[in-house]
C-alpha cells in the first residue's frame, strides 16, 4: 500500500524525536514513509520528493529539523500538500532557532508548526486533517479523546485516593517530598 | 450554503489582522463564518461552537488571539477538526507570548501554527486541507503558485530593467536611498 | 472537613513540583484538595470544576502547568475565586512559554503568577489570602516570617563565625573552593 | 472611610497604566488609596507604608512599576497582605524587565503577578480577593461577567450580520481592508 | 563586464535595506546584479541562479531576506561560493527570527551573517573578499579605513571644540538636552 | 583644571544619550571630558586614549555603545581605571545587544554595566567612587537623594490632594482616562 | 582591622559563587566581611546595613543574588556607597531575571553590574575602586594584569608548541576530538 | 610553508570547539595557525597579530570567543581581512552573548558570523573564499558537497531498508523508542 503521510529528518539524529511520529501512525495503521532529506545537504533529492509527493499518493508531509530548520519550508515551496513542522531542541538555543525558523514563513507558504519535539503532536495533526474525508480515521480519534480523558480521570483518581505522597512513591518512583 | 471554514478571533481587536483570512477565501470561493469568541470571556459559547463544528460542516478552525492565547488550544479540546492558529503581535512583548501560548500545546491536542499575525497564511493551509479532496481547489492553489512566481518574476525583471534607485522612487514610493 | 484551597495540576508530571504547595498547607494545617485536571485533556471535567469550586466552599484555586499552560487561565474563565497560576518549567523553553501563556491573562480574567516552578509561593499566596478574615492564620504567617528572619540571621551568624570555607564544606558538603 | 486597596507606582510616570486600577475600584465603589512610593527613592517612606497597612485597614496592595521593578517585592518583604505586580512596559527591553523582576520571587514572600500593563486586572484580582468575604461583591463581580459574556456576544452577532468589511469600517473605523 | 557580486533579496519590500549594499559596491566600481529570488515563492529560479552562479562569473552572493530567511541558506546549499546573509527586521519579531534563520546553518553549508540590516556591512565584506586577490581594491579598502578614522576623529575635534550642546543643536539638528 | 570623569561614545549619534552624563557631572562641578571614540573605526585612539588616561589624571571612564558595544571592554583591557557601561538601544535589537556585548566580560576585565541608555546613573556612579575620598562630593550626592526624596514625597501628596485625574491632566498634560 | 568590602548574598546557596570573590580580596590582602542578607526575608537588618555601612568603614558593597535580584538595588537605595551586583545564574531561567532585576535600575541609584556569576569581577572592580587612592593596590593591579598576559602568552606558545591535539590530551585532559 | 588561515581564541577553554576547524583545515591540506589571543588579556598582542596578518600571508582569520565576544571585532578592528567569527556556547546564556556580540557589528567593519560552536562551518567558509582562486580546492569542495550528499542518501536509503526502530537501535545505538 502507498504511504500517505511522509515523515521526513534533515539528520538521523532528529530521528529520536521523529520516531514518535511513525509510532502514532502505527497505532492508527496509517501507511506512512520515513526519511532523511536535507534542505541544505541534499537539496535536489529533497526538492524532488516534495515535487512528486501529491502524485506518489502522499496526503500529508510532516518534517522535522533544527537549527536554522529549512526543511519544512523548502517542502512547502515545491507542493501544496499540506507540511507540518516538527522543530528540534538539539542546539545551544534551545531549538528557539528552529522554532522561528519553521513557523515564520513568508505569506503564500504556509508551515503548519507544532511544539518543540512534538513529532506525537505532527502525527496526530496529520490524522485529523486524513479523518475528514475518513470516517473511521474519525471514530478512532474521538475514542483516542475518550481514553485519554479516562486515563487521565483515572490518575486523578488514583492521587485522591493514595495522597500525593504515596502517589509519588508508587507511581512516579519518587520517594516522598 | 453551509461554511467549510471557522475563522474565530479572540476580540474584535484582532479583527484586521483576522480579516485577511476571510479575503483570502473569498478569493477561492470557499464558504466561512467569521466569530468573535473568547476563550475566558465567553468560555461556554466558545466550547459549545467547537464541539458542533464537526457535526455543523466545518472541516478546518482558524483561530486567531494576542497574549496569554488560549482560544486555538480550547476549541481544539472539544474538537478533532484540525485548529490553525494566528499569534497576534499587538501586547507589550510583539506576539512572543501568543506564539508560545499557542505553539507549545501539550502532547494529544495539536495547533497548527502559522506566522505572527499570518492570517492569511492560515487561510492558505485551510485551503490546502480541504483542496486534498477537492481537485478544483487543488488546481486553483497551483495557479495561485504560478501566478506569484510570475508576479515575483516580473519584479525581478522589472528591478534589473529600472535599477533599484528607479525602483525603489516608481514602485515603492521612495527617494533614492 | 471541606477543603478551602485547589491544588490543580495539568499532569502527574507535575506532582514533583505542586507537591510543595501540599506541605506547605498541610504545615499551616489548611484543608486542600489536589487534583490533576486538564484543560486540553479533561476539559468538560476541569470546567465542572471551576464552576462549582464556590459552592463546593473552595476559597482559592491554585494551578500549575507547563508548556502551553492554559490550565490557571481556563479555570479562571469559569469562576471569581482568585486563580493562582504556577509556571512549570519542564519544556525545553525553560518555562518561559508557560510563564507567557499564564501571565498575560486578557482583561477581565486575571491569573495570580508566581515563579517558575513557585509552588510554595503559591501556597503562601493562598495563605496570604485566607489570613485576611482568619486572625489565627495571620499569626502564623507573622510567626513564619519571624522565624524566616531568625533562620537566615542564624545562618549569617554561622557565615561570620566559620568563615566562608568552613562554611562552604561543613554547611554546604563542598570542598574548599 | 478608610481605604482598602493601596495602589501604589514607583513613578508618576507610571499613573497613566495605574489610573485604569482606581477606574475598577471607583466602578465598584471600593475605596482605594493611590500613592507614590519608590523602593529606591524613598525607601523609608515605602516601608513605612508597607509595615503599617494591615492595621491601617488595608487588604491588598497593588504595586505598578517598570525597569528593575523592586517595587511590590519590597511592599511584600514589610507585610503579610496580599501584593499584586504590575509591570510596566515603558523601557527599552519592553517591559520583560519589570515582568522577571516582580514574578521571580523567592521562596517566602509572593508577589501576584498579573499582565504586562494588566493594572485593570490587578484591580479585579483585588476585588476577587475582598469578595471572598463580601457577597455583595461577589454578585457584582458576577453580574460584571454576565456583561462581559454579553457584550461580546452582542459583537459576534453585530460581526455575522455585518460582514467584516462594514464592521470594521464602522466599529473600528477603519477602511476595508 | 560580468557582475562579480549578486545581491539577491526576497521579497521588492527588501529593497530598501539591499540597497545599501548596492550603494557601497557602486561607491568602489565593483560589478554586482542585484535580484528578486525567493527561496519560498520561486525556489527553481533561486535554485538555477545559485547553480550557475560560479560559471557566470560571480565570486560572492549576498542574500538579505526576513522571518524565515531561507533565501541565503538555500543559495548557499547550492554553491560553493561564500554566501553572505543579511537579517532584515521587518518582522513583528525585530529580525530575531531572520537572524536565527540564517546564522544557525548546518555543518557544511555555511552562511556568513552580518548584522541585522547590515547590507552595508554584508558589501564591505565582499570587498574584502575579493581584496585578497584584487591589491587596487586592497588599497580602497584600507583608504576607506582611514577616511573613517579621519571622520571620526574630526568628529571628535568638532566635540571638543564645540561642547555638547552646540554639537546636538548644530550637527545632529537637535536642541539643548 | 584637568577632567577626571571621561565621557566616551563609540558614534555621535550616542551624543543625545550620553550628554545626560555629562549633565550630572556639570550639575556636581566635577571636570570631565567626553570624546568620540570607537572601539572599531579608531581602535589605536581608542587604545591610546585609554593607556594614558591614568597619567592625565582621569579617575573614572564612562562609556556608552550600541550594538556589538565593544568600547567599555576594550578601554577596560588598556587601564586599570574603573570603567562603567551604558548600553545604547537604538539597535533593531532594542540594545539586548549591547547590553549583554558590555555586561559579560570574561574575568579580570569588569565592566560596570548600568541600565540600557542609563547614562545618568553612569555618572551618579561615577561620582559615588569619587566621593569616597571627597567629602564635599559626599555630602552633595546624600543631599540629591534627600532632594529626590522630597521632590518624590511632593508628587505623592499632590497626587493624593488633586485625585488621579487631575493629576493626569494638569501635571502630566492628559486628558481624563 | 575594619572590612573595606562587604560582600554579600541574599541566600547562603550563592555561596560557591560569591566564594570567588572573597578568594580574590584575600589575594590582595584586603579587609572585607561577607553576609547572608535578603532584601525580602531580613529586609530591616539589611536597611540597617547599608545605612551604616559608610560610618563603619567599608567602601564598596558587592551584592550576589539570583531570580528577582533585589538585594543590590535594595542595598543602593540605602547608602551611596558604591554597589556592585553579581547576577547569580541558578534559577530555570539561568540568570536573565537577576540579571535584568539588578542592571535596569531606575535614575537616581545605579548598581555597577557585573557578568553572570561575575562574582570575581566584581572583587577586582572593587578593588579598581580602592586602587584610586591606594598606590600600592594600583601596582598589584597592574602586576596582576602583566601575570595575566604572560599566563596567556605561555598558553599560546604551549599550544603552538604543542599542537591542538597534544594539547587538548594534555593541558585540557580530553583526547584527541 | 606559511598559514593562511589563522585560528585565533580568546581562551584555551574554548580549544574543544575551535579545534574542529584546525582538523577541517588539516583535512583539506590547508596551512594554518592556531593562537590563543584575547581582545581583553593580551589586547596588544592581539592587534599585534591583526596588524601583520596580512603581510605574514594570512588570507582569511577564524576567531572563536564566549561570553562579551570582542575577539573577532578587534581583529577585524585591525585588518582588512575577512574575519569569521565563532559564538561559543559555554555562558549562562548559552552563548546568545557571544552570538550578538560578534553579530552586531557596526557599519564599516564586518564580522562574518557562523553558528554556535560552528568552528567546522568557519573552515569551510575560509576554504570557499580560498577556493575563490584556487581551483583544486575548488573541486576538492564541491567532491566533499557530493560526498555529503552519498552519505545521506545511504543513511536514508538505510533508514528505508531497515526501519526506524532498527536503525535507532543498530546505527544509533538507542534501543526501541
Amino acid at each position: 500500500m502507498k504511504p500517505l503521510i511522509g515523515i521526513i529528518m534533515g539528520s538521523d539524529s532528529d530521528l529520536p524525536v521523529m520516531a514518535k511520529a511513525a509510532e502514532v501512525l502505527e497505532e492508527y495503521g496509517v501507511e506512512y514513509s520515513m526519511k532523511i532529506l536535507s534542505a541544505h545537504r541534499t537539496p535536489e533529492e529533497t526538492m524532488e520528493f516534495a515535487k512528486t509527493a501529491e502524485e506518489n499518493g502522499y496526503k500529508v508531509l510532516i518534517a522535522g529539523a533544527g537549527m536554522a530548520a529549512h526543511l519544512p519550508g523548502v517542502l512547502a515551496s515545491h507542493t501544496i500538500l499540506p507540511v507540518i513542522g516538527v522543530p528540534i531542541s538539539g542546539s545551544a538555543l534551545a531549538g528557539q532557532d528552529a522554532l522561528l525558523s519553521m513557523v515564520q514563513m513568508p505569506p503564500g507558504i504556509p508551515v503548519a508548526t507544532v511544539a518543540m519535539n512534538g513529532a506525537k503532536n505532527a502525527a496526530i495533526l496529520s490524522l485529523q486533517i486524513l479523518a475528514l474525508t475518513e470516517s473511521n480515521l474519525k471514530t478512532e480519534l474521538k475514542n483516542a479523546r475518550q481514553k485519554m480523558k479516562k486515563d487521565l480521570s483515572a490518575k486523578n483518581k488514583d492521587l485522591a485516593k493514595s495522597g500525593y505522597q504515596k502517589y509519588l512513591h508508587e507511581k512516579l518512583g519518587r520517594r516522598g517530598v
